[in-house]
């Protein structure tokens, strides 16, 4: 067994706090890392503090993990000691359903094992995160990342990135479509770089003036103020595509009236409480209201690729193990440019 | 103009009853037809009471309609009298939009101009539909009836049928996919007949094991209640695609668990209350909730032809016009088998 040091919440209302655990010994198909960086994502709040119940203590959050091969079970084939890699929202799936076989791991039909907040696959012990100096997981659920990407910017893409792009591409967002993002935080800012890469009309939604400025530099061509009903009412049926990043409670009826007849909209955020659909929101324009749920391993080495090509990664504000809990606190107030990102070597 | 007879609602509490009033004489492009039957649509219902808010009195409903063509203006060139025709829910739209373009009138993006409760497209007047002996429509919007259906049985296609049978196709349902149906009534029937035709695997879905022979009479190959939570829980994953024709208000992340991935159930039938939608029952699994709103006139037109051609048509109780709020009674029990029809030879 591997002695680790990490930060982990033992209750839904503990703070982040120091907690030492054990990381299983490399097996013949396991990469060991040195986790360089990590990422803080809403969901980390979310499942420390047991919002969408189920949580299991004690919890080591933490799935954008950047870090560093440190060595390779015998029968690992496309990792070296010394590569750059990541590891993303799980490190395990059943391997054998039709979806696995697809390369859509995250949308294993017998359930994929989150990163943390899990139970092992043999059901036996639980999993831990990103937030801690070193983890153990099966190649193929661990990720090349080019050298070309700074670090600390490349641990969101892990989720945040994915979580933007999977849709992006299903859904065929290019050029001569016009698409919002709804939300402009760590997924709604990843989401605008990508749509505008993609060659797509980009349309920020956003409940604050002082994001518009930002909005616009982080790729988009247009702001619509979500507060401002003639705003919204101008918009009226226009849009090809619309991603909801928000995980807060917020009025979906109101942005399927701005898609086109044949439009879609995406959710990727998931609040806490249902969210209230008029169904004539859907029929008049034959409109689809559509989930993404990250991305599979084939498509995240793709995204990596495609940010690594094209200079894309994360806007990101590094802090320091024992400011997590703070970080936290500035998330919720929607206090961060665009992302928290953990720097381990300060644990 | 022209003195005509009907039914119609006085206010949102009375009951339908004898009402007199004048259509326009028919134009250079206008049908004038002499209406045989008039099937009963819930729509009707939550009109004549407004339930969905803005219905436009005096109301006389209808909007399932055939008859015979009994005069042509000078400029129709798609009909002569003696015809049997159709008209649905709709009698104009602005006829330049690109939905109106593309024969999806039902989508005209200046709204179309509905068969009853709906002004005139100048402002003008109140259109008034089918519960009444005589009607006169552009060309445009009405359609050829085989005179190897039935007309009783053919009335409700103009709008169950074409309501089910749009999605049906538009979502290619076919062989090798297993389809379910919610709700057997007017709408359900019709899908289940579609779906079966179609050499799809046809589950449908009801509440009342009294339903169970029926549905497979109809074209169900497997009938699941509802109210059973193993039979519910025993289908989780396994439906490419759901056509949800009920119109009262029911749990719809119940039905979500039960599409596969990337798995579409639609909407066709509208509540009048939103309904809860669970984020997590639309992004596990990138499932897609959508509607559809009856069909375009290409679309209709292919539709009566396809039933004319299977030998489909709607299983109808025939009524006299002085028993429709007793009709309508009997409706809000679900004690119809499946669609009432107004036999106007009783006007």
């Amino acid at each position: 067994m591997l002695p680790t040091k990490g930060y982990a919440a033992q209750s839904s209302t503990s703070p982040i706090a120091p907690f030492s655990f054990e990381r299983r010994e490399p097996g013949t198909h396991d990469v060991h890392l040195e986790i360089s960086h990590c990422g803080v994502c809403h969901t980390d709040i979310h499942m420390s503090r047991d919002e969408w119940g189920g949580s299991l203590y004690p919890m080591v959050p933490g799935h954008e993990i950047i870090g560093t091969v440190k060595q390779v079970g015998s029968a690992v084939t496309k990792f070296v000691p010394g590569d750059r890699v990541g590891v993303g929202c799980f490190v395990d799936s059943c391997r054998t359903c039709p979806s696995c076989n697809e390369g859509l791991e995250n949308y294993c039909e017998n359930h994929f094992t989150g990163t943390y907040n899990s139970k092992t696959r043999d059901g036996k012990g639980l999993n831990f995160g990103g937030y801690s100096n070193q983890i153990v997981v099966d190649e193929r659920f661990v990720l090349k990342v080019s050298d070309k990407i700074d670090p600390a910017a490349a641990a969101p893409l892990l989720c945040a990135g994915i979580t933007t792009y999977s849709p992006l591409r299903h859904w065929k967002v290019g050029p001569g479509k016009k698409v919002g993002v709804v939300g402009l935080g760590g997924l709604g800012h990843m989401a605008l770089k990508f749509a505008h890469s993609f060659g797509a009309h980009v349309v920020c939604f956003t409940t604050s003036e002082g994001k518009i400025a930002d909005a616009k530099k982080l790729g988009a061509d247009e702001v619509i103020l979500s507060t401002s009903p003639e705003q919204m009412e101008g918009a009226t049926g226009t849009f090809d595509f619309i991603l909801d990043t928000v995980s807060a409670n917020h009025d979906l009826n109101a942005y399927l009236s701005l898609l086109k007849r044949d439009g879609t909209m995406c959710l990727v955020g998931v609040p806490e409480v249902p969210a209230a659909v008029h169904a004539f929101s859907l029929v008049g324009g034959r409109k689809r209201l559509v989930g993404s749920l990250v991305g599979g391993l084939p498509e995240t080495q793709e995204m990596l690729d495609y940010c690594a090509e094209h200079g894309i990664a994360s806007d990101v504000e590094l802090i320091p193990m024992g400011k997590i809990n703070e970080a936290y606190a500035r998330m919720l107030k929607n206090d961060v440019k665009y992302r928290f990102v953990i720097d381990m070597a300060t644990l």
